[in-house]
């Protein structure tokens, strides 16, 4: 009934779908098994990808050949540039999307990617022989053989659904949990833990009053995740700002007494970075308020999310507090907010590629790691299939380093750190942030997706172009100077002190006051230049100007840290030997079995000196 | 949290969205309660509306202010008039829908419908006080008050799945089943039973041969359901015909062991008129083929339905025999085909309004009554909105005639005669079908919808116009004649014997040969009085004209018998005291409490000598 597949990927959200693709566009036959063929691609929580760190990740995930960034350009009812009053590094695309759509562009995307076959059922198990995985078995009775297995079961995995002090078992709200493999794992030596996380209750936009709300449009100058051409939807939507207030607040406390969150029903732990309500009011007991966004499930519905008002509250207590917000005083709920916990297994136990340790040809992506996020989620299953594909085929496997990606960033930090609450992205986790911007992720990993086979050569002739005309720009500002006289007005409306001498364009675009928009006014001939290129090309040479003497010093930060990136440890290397190592550290390592010295030395428990004489045994 | 609701509906199916749409449109409040706002309006089964008799009954909702026209027509992929060489009561179109799109635009619509609110979650018990339905409590423990409830719980309540030996809660494959209602019914005093029904599997339709296939394409001039103007879809997909073969069969027939239908498993009944595949194996054992619709799931996927296959047989055997199809060789499913088990209410505890005799303000529409098919779902939800409006208003019921309505003929056919198996319309079912036809839907049923505010002045004025242009049309063809040189070529190619004398239009077009679109031709006048038209004008008085003395007949039928129908019975009348009536008679009497003499009549167990000695009673 069904052919051996190269790949089956188990779970169709965020993960599951990029893993499929990505695999699938290698050369792998892959079947892709989801408990429901109408809820590929669910946004189950926010109805927007990108943000802070995020962004950044979707375009690295689109840099590489993913599909994540296109199908948010094709879904988009608003877009934002966020961070654009900070340095470049700090810039993150953020987008809302339509819900519905979302969801129907990426079926329809995975429909197309030939390879990809599809299968409604519930695994329950896994077909295991040899410690290798070898295919899976579904709760209808079949059994489906694969060379590989990519899990990603996000919350569904024993899910149980709180609100108030009711609690029922489902993978989201309305629908069932999974089950069996939780057991199986563990049985198979795998530790499991659980996690928590929770959504916001959906109310009827036409029962809110916009008027006492302020408006956020997205960017006027409309932007993009993907670094190709995606047909998008022109119509554009406004979100709302709104607040909460001491009001709200007391009303919430009410029900503090029978929240899953305080009475301790609620064993595993939440989203520090995207807490409950009642989690902020409880830990930042002086604000005063706190603010919320309301933004449109899409556009061809009047659901609306309630963006900051997360929780599992009764839904009497969510209900009476929701409409002592400005706005919502007359505010109907579609369903409350909810918590979920489901069980993940700590992600120490997966090699850099997220194969698991312990069953070869396994693979763990999303939730089931640990992480929260649709980023985060989508980019561990890019990599997951990518390197399920490889190992089939007995091709190298695919790492990505913390010095060229935020993808490289969190999976390092998942593996080597572990996580004991759900893992989110920010720009603070990764030390060379400055070189892993949004604006350059074409260029930082075009070439490792073209590698791969995952981008055409148009696209990476593109990408070199890019990097070729910007640093033409460069080169030209560096070679050209300007007259006082041509330029000294411009400056002095800028508000910057005026030139002398014939200046540098180079020198005069180092100034945070100068952009090439205003110089170009002044020097016709830059104008001409400039002209020739597009946008993109443009604003990458005059982010290499402004920020040229940063990025070198970060460059050769990472050059010196490469030394102990690059030196690889065997994984089979018995670190017991090192006997001057402490307990602890050697048990560690043992655990996590690091790929360098440098992952070694990020293990918590391993210190200086025991990276030390590490160091010195591996020279030996 | 909740204000009280006129009318509550529970359940967004086909049923639940037309009660809830009459009803608010009507004036009442409405709170729309679902298990997952996700899949409101999902064609469960076959993405399509309509066919024999099942098209008429989407004129007919049509026709009154419903909403299954307009979204069937917003969504069509292909539309065909059924029947067109029959006479014009067999006529019945029928599309494909997208089944995403429909169920996009269904919410769409509901949510653009004033006075509907949503709610999702599992209604569990009905709040009853006095024998009146005051409100529902729900899974997550929330009280909702209202005058009237409507149940429209589809396959859901207590649901079981079948494929092979196996079998699983469910209220639709991937969907958790409600629970609670049937026991607290059954303890109010409802009589419960338990119907089947079942799916074909789904398939992916990128492994299908179609050049193996026959195509079927649409009617090249594309009809519509709604009497409104409806933005289409412009772009329409090809069906394909394919058969089954002794070999299919024979491959079947070896999972025979293995069926919950052939091993007692399943024991409620299923629809005989939409059998599964093994089912009609079983019966028309002589026949050595059967038909095989291969229908698109929609516009944007590769998603296929295998109408006339539905199965509850092992899903290996299922696919065993699927690839002995021709075109289906190296089918991939999607989803294996299975069967439902589910609760349903013997509809003999409904009044003609839909309304259940034990409690008051409590509807039922839809599968709980044991009906299957979406059309014959919509237009009791439609009738049972309008009811429960109507009633929580101190209005006058609607009660539709056998005579004027398939939706009449549907609901006394449920109400007095009962079903034991899921109960499908067919033309046969109405004695006056001849009236009942889908070009007259309008004219039979819009001033009903206009009377209860359900249809616009301007929509009744249209169909005001087509009856008053349709009869003059039919009057001058009366009063004009055409002369033998004019029109005897015609009469030849038309292969009609000529005529010697002046001859009025009227005769002519009573031939079955000649139409008005070949009249016109050689008559000039009347070509230019058709031409002032549009085509269902013309088509209604062509209609007239060619069936003119059958309609005649049918309309003296139905008077005859208006004596009888028209002839109230009391509710509370007590049959115990018709001593010369059978004592079968006069406990289904008891137990239907019919209406009027009419519904009487068609009790079976009711006799014609029970009924004269009732109609003496009545006299007295």
């Amino acid at each position: 009934m069904f052919k051996k597949y190269n790949v089956i990927v188990v779970g169709a959200g965020h993960a599951g779908c990029e893993a499929a693709a990505a695999a699938a566009n290698m050369g792998s036959s892959v079947l892709l098994i989801t408990m429901n063929m109408g809820t590929i691609a669910q946004m189950s929580c926010n109805p927007a990808m990108g943000g802070v760190a995020k962004g950044q990740i979707v375009r690295e995930i689109d840099a590489m050949g993913g599909y994540s960034g296109i199908i948010t350009d094709k879904t988009s009812i608003q877009f934002r540039m966020l961070n654009q009053s900070k340095g470049p590094a700090m810039w993150s695309p953020r987008a809302q999307s339509d819900r519905m759509k979302f969801a129907e562009e990426w079926r329809s995307a995975l429909e197309k990617t030939t390879n990809v076959d599809f299968w409604q059922d519930m695994v329950s198990s896994l077909i295991v022989k040899n410690n290798t995985v070898c295919g899976v078995r579904t709760s209808i009775g079949v059994e489906i053989e694969a060379e590989s297995v990519v899990l990603t079961n996000g919350t569904f995995l024993n899910g149980v659904i709180h609100i108030g002090e009711k609690r029922f078992g489902g993978g989201r709200t309305g629908e069932k949990a999974a089950t069996g493999l939780t057991e199986q794992l563990t049985e198979l030596g795998f530790e499991a833990g659980r996690m928590k996380t929770g959504t916001p209750p959906r109310i009827d936009g036409r029962s809110l009053n916009y008027a006492l709300m302020e408006e956020q449009w997205g960017d006027e100058e409309r932007g993009r995740f993907s670094y190709t051409d995606v047909e998008q939807i022109q119509e554009q939507r406004c979100c709302w700002i709104t607040y909460t207030n001491t009001d709200v607040h007391e009303t919430l406390k009410e029900g503090f007494e029978r929240s899953p969150m305080f009475t301790g029903r609620i064993k595993g732990l939440g989203p520090r970075y995207c807490p409950s309500i009642e989690d902020k009011i409880n830990r930042f007991a002086e604000r005063e308020r706190h603010q919320i966004f309301v933004e449109p499930e899409g556009l061809n519905t009047v659901e609306i999310y309630v963006n900051g008002f997360s929780t599992s509250l009764p839904e009497d207590v969510q209900y009476k507090a929701l409409v002592k917000i400005p706005g919502f005083e007359n505010a109907k709920m579609f369903r409350p907010g909810y918590a979920i916990e489901y069980d993940y297994f700590p992600p120490t136990q997966l090699a850099l590629t997220l194969e698991t340790k312990l069953i070869s040809n396994l693979f763990f992506a999303g939730q089931i790691n640990g992480t929260t996020g649709y980023e985060e989620a989508a980019s561990q299953g890019f990599i997951a299939g990518i390197n399920a594909h490889q190992k089939v085929h007995d091709k190298h496997e695919l790492i990505m380093k913390r010095s060229e990606s935020y993808i490289g960033v969190l999976i390092d930090d998942l593996v080597t750190k572990g996580t004991e609450e759900p893992y989110r992205m920010f720009t603070s986790r990764a030390e060379h942030r400055l070189l892993l911007r949004q604006d350059n992720a074409d260029i930082r990993l075009s070439p490792i997706g073209y590698e791969l086979g995952l981008i055409s050569d148009e696209r990476l002739a593109k990408v070199n172009e890019k990097v070729k005309n910007s640093d033409a720009i460069v080169a030209y500002t560096k070679s050209h100077a300007i007259e006082p006289a041509n330029v000294n007005t411009l400056l002095e409306e800028l508000e910057t002190s005026a030139i002398n001498q014939n200046a540098k364009l180079f020198n005069l675009l180092s100034r945070p006051q100068v952009s090439f928009n205003d110089l170009r006014k002044a020097d016709i001939a830059l104008n001409e230049l400039l002209s020739c290129f597009d946008k993109e090309t443009v604003e990458q040479a005059e982010i290499k100007i402004k920020y040229e003497s940063y990025f070198e010093k970060e460059l050769e930060i990472v050059e010196k840290m490469k030394k102990m990136e690059d030196r690889a440890i065997n994984p089979d290397f018995n670190y017991h030997q090192l006997v001057s190592v402490s307990k602890e550290a050697r048990e560690k390592l043992m655990k996590i079995k690091p790929r360098t010295l440098g992952q070694a030395s990020r293990i918590s428990g391993v210190s200086p000196s025991d990276i030390s004489v590490l160091m010195v045994h591996l020279t030996r």
